[in-house]
């Protein structure tokens, strides 16, 4: 059983300002993708990973992350396209033809775990699709385009989606080439897989695996990454559930 | 035209762990509950405070915190009870009778600013009944007791409600009377609004306004007040969006 990882850094990152790149921002003296490619490195599940770039960067991601720190899984640093999805497909056909599982990930999600990884991939090779999800915590509404609010759906049956999500590798390539066809945008994988039918199982992820988009959530990785450099050995990804 | 504010700051505040109260925690220097205080104390819209706390903190929250710091706006520190619906009902009986509006906000958001207030205020004025909220960044799904995914709701109409939330004080204490006659639990006070029937207004608030549940969410605040502080005069409340 072999399995691909798609990092998914191709974007521009505007939420962040001046501060350029999220990506290459440092955390904890490292920056934000080498942390995540860290931890897909030292995953013995994942065979390879592709890494998607803006075209403008490709280079720098392999001089400044890949060859500085030594990330024998990154076969290939491949341009994105204009949005994510475009960006994602790129990597599909990017990954080794012979990969029984393709996992996609947020590149600016670097405190993800190798327990999380671990427990998506099982979930995706008993059910074909799996993705890390946290229940909702805020009271999400429904609301018009007049701005009332619509309705308060029942907080206990929602849940908010984050990378990993893991799928069989014909199943993706299915789920995207309807998706072109049929001119969809997603916001995620998983609606494209669940579009064609298929259950796609949740898996409780944890709510410091946190996706870095402003400045603020920067700071806050720095703490979650302190606390656990403090409390290291622990290795669950449940206290913050 | 009155309008009483209700601060919610009864709750116990477990998932700090052994950092105690949240309301307490030190933020740029201040307890979090103060910061909140004190834009409330400076917003010219509000008439008075009902200030909720934990039984055993009613006497912790008057020295520390409304002695310490002068709030003349607090005029009560209610007890509150096992729920944050059972304190915030305990708060409306004991707001000024001849209050026009009622503001509910939560203790645990320090970085609600007296422009958003006004923005609320503003609205329930006109509406009878109006929230905080942000649009949802992430990808929210349904799903199942049984952890598939059921439906991808299209982001575009989902909002997290955050507050103040501000409603006419007749509407609420008949929201909550019909609550408490029908044993309903709701995780919002507009919840309790809409059941009557009442359309409630979105006002769009701010990523900024954070609820601090976490020490993660603490150290996010500490890095929002910096970024505020560098570059006060702004004002802005949209920034974050």
């Amino acid at each position: 059983m072999s399995v691909s990882a798609i990092v998914a850094a191709a974007g521009q990152g505007r939420r962040m300002g001046d501060l350029g790149n999220k990506q290459l921002l440092l955390l904890g003296g490292k920056p934000v993708l080498a942390r995540t490619l860290e931890v897909f490195e030292s995953s013995r599940l994942i065979d390879e990973v592709v890494l998607l770039a803006p075209e403008e960067l490709v280079d720098t991601y392999r001089s400044v992350l890949v060859d500085k720190y030594g990330f024998q899984k990154v076969r290939r640093i491949v341009p994105g396209g204009l949005e994510r999805q475009d960006s994602v497909y790129k990597g599909l056909e990017a990954v080794d033809p012979k990969a029984d599982l393709v996992l996609v990930h947020d590149g600016a999600r670097p405190l993800v775990t190798v327990d999380l990884i671990r427990r998506v991939v099982d979930a995706a090779l008993i059910d074909g699709a799996a993705g890390a999800a946290v229940p909702v915590k805020d009271t999400v509404k429904r609301v018009g385009p007049d701005l009332t609010i619509l309705e308060t759906p029942p907080r206990d049956s929602l849940w908010l989606m984050q990378t990993p999500q893991v799928f069989s590798c014909r199943l993706l390539f299915k789920a995207y080439q309807e998706a072109v066809a049929a001119g969809l945008r997603a916001t995620d994988d998983s609606m494209l897989v669940e579009r064609l039918g298929v259950p796609v199982r949740v898996v409780p992820g944890s709510y410091e695996n946190i996706k870095i988009t402003t400045p603020g959530d920067l700071a806050q990785a720095e703490a979650i990454l302190a606390k656990r450099e403090k409390w290291s050995g622990n290795g669950s990804d449940w206290d913050g559930l």
